[in-house]
């Protein structure tokens, strides 16, 4: 018998997946579930945010909010479907100001209005500060799942990596930044882009990178059956990491791989649709491929070596 | 400036409402909301149980987590629609033992069963322990709201009233009692005679009775603009409430009036649907009318009194 920190976040899910009954859907695994509606691809996916884990220092209610609705509306994008809707669970103390329960959905509110959408209803109880959103979409097009990365395809993310990271550790220090600080308290659900790699069938597998860079890889390898080479030097740096890093003494590198919070996507798509790809003015990087080895290796200056999965857990608090 | 306690949910969520983007969805208000996907009335709602204020003394946690499915589904059941999945983000201290995670997904997963559907995915996370669920619905008739009932019409309600209060006041004394302990604990998500109600075009409201009676009173004839007279001696009495009633001197009336946790339906219909009704082998009782009045009345032994909302509100711990 082991605790849940010990088992840790992702092994705990193949856990639970494989005791359960076998789902008709797609996922659970994926970013988000898929259901058929007469005929419909309709997507939902359900995540927590917590004070205790995602309140950076500084954030107000609303951009708490705006956190709580734009990592639910990430799952969307990734899945490659248009936002149709998001409900909000908010736990707070009861002697809690009531302004701080409208201004929390405010921010929700204007995540969802950023995506095109509405919020549809929630829920409210006594708890100890979190909020549980769950956001739905519809797949007009191709679904995108982690599982469809092809040996050969390129590998790809949208924004850059690491500002999110910085920005917590900054935050943590008292240090205010504006660039890393709107990464970590404002962050974007990449739903245009998503829904641009699904219309077009560019993408083959698809993930949102909120765990982090090395987690997602090996997300995606897992469930694919591939392995993948990624290139340092392709990785883009974000706005400010250079300049948190050196003032906090962290590494650029170890904040890029394995930081959490970004809410980009990465993904993986044949070389014919780089072309389509570039058409587009999408802020996208082309990182690394999809080998068919066992293995995720990061190539620095050449030189390749296993890129560890660090990504973090939700049940290690660190 | 008010805390959360002093104002009430019912009041925050209007306030909430308020205070948004006008939406183009049933609910928020209702028990879950209803949005169109591609000409398909899909419905979702999102409700959360903790260890702190749904956990009786005794329960086991899979008891819990049927429970977490059974209110979610028991919305989704309260707008006649048949459910299509549920998702279950589960809040945990980090120390937990990793069996209690898989206890609650296979409660989670029982109830699921038992309502004809599956669980289609989650998060996990560090936390206090609470089940934030959240069930999806497809109706394929009328979508069942709180706004319809006329004067005129008849109420009605499922099953029976109190069984839960008392088995939640069993448990608080250290009393085992199977009959009122099974409510508390395994509570059934009247997802049938819902489906029924709504096919049938038999209901012109309903809600289910999770916050008691009186509440759910109040929140129909709130939304229709009506008001209701409900004969005391029609409401079916739950098996157990006397027993413990009397065993801890708790008012049997009370708890049948104001208690919670019922998940029982309450409806109005048009009394030209009434055969339909009884021609049905669900279990369900009139227990009174719709009128034009402004008041919700309690009539007992033919004299009338105002039927108090003292339904509980989820900010005041008791």
């Amino acid at each position: 018998m082991a605790t849940l920190k010990e088992v840790g976040e992702r092994a705990l899910i193949d856990r639970i997946i494989k005791n359960m009954r076998t789902s008709s859907c797609v996922g659970p695994g994926d970013d988000a579930a898929c259901i058929d509606i007469n005929g419909s691809k309709v997507v939902v996916s359900t995540d927590v945010v917590t004070f205790e884990r995602h309140l950076a220092k500084g954030m107000t209610m609303e951009q708490f909010g705006w956190l709580a609705a734009a990592v639910n509306f990430s799952d969307i994008a990734s899945m490659g479907a248009r936002p149709a809707g998001i409900l909000a669970a908010v736990m707070l103390p009861p002697e809690t100001d009531e302004n701080v329960l409208y201004d929390i959905m405010n921010g929700i509110d204007q995540c969802a209005e950023f995506c095109d959408t509405e919020v549809l209803g929630g829920d409210t109880k006594s708890g100890h500060g979190s909020v549980c959103g769950t956001a739905l979409g519809i797949c007009d097009h191709n679904v995108l799942m982690r599982s469809g990365a092809m040996p050969g395809d390129l590998v790809a993310m949208t924004g850059s990596l690491g500002s999110a990271s910085a920005g917590w550790y900054a935050s943590l220090n008292d240090i205010y930044d504006k660039d890393t600080f709107s990464a970590v308290a404002l962050p974007v659900p990449r739903v245009k882009e998503g829904i641009f790699l699904s219309a077009n069938d560019i993408a083959t597998a698809c993930m949102d990178i909120s765990d982090g860079l090395s987690t997602t890889a090996a997300a995606i390898c897992g469930s694919s059956g591939v392995g993948m080479d990624i290139m340092w030097e392709s990785l883009p740096k974000g706005k400010g990491v250079d300049r948190i890093c050196k003032k906090l003494k962290l590494s650029p590198r170890e904040l890029m791989l394995n930081g959490g919070g970004e809410y980009e996507l990465m993904f993986t798509f044949p070389r014919d649709r780089l072309d389509l790809l570039h058409s587009s003015d999408a802020d996208i990087s082309v990182i690394g491929m999809v080998t068919s080895g066992k293995t995720i290796n990061i190539i620095t200056n050449g030189k390749s070596e296993p890129l560890e999965n660090k990504g973090y857990e939700h049940f290690t608090k660190d």
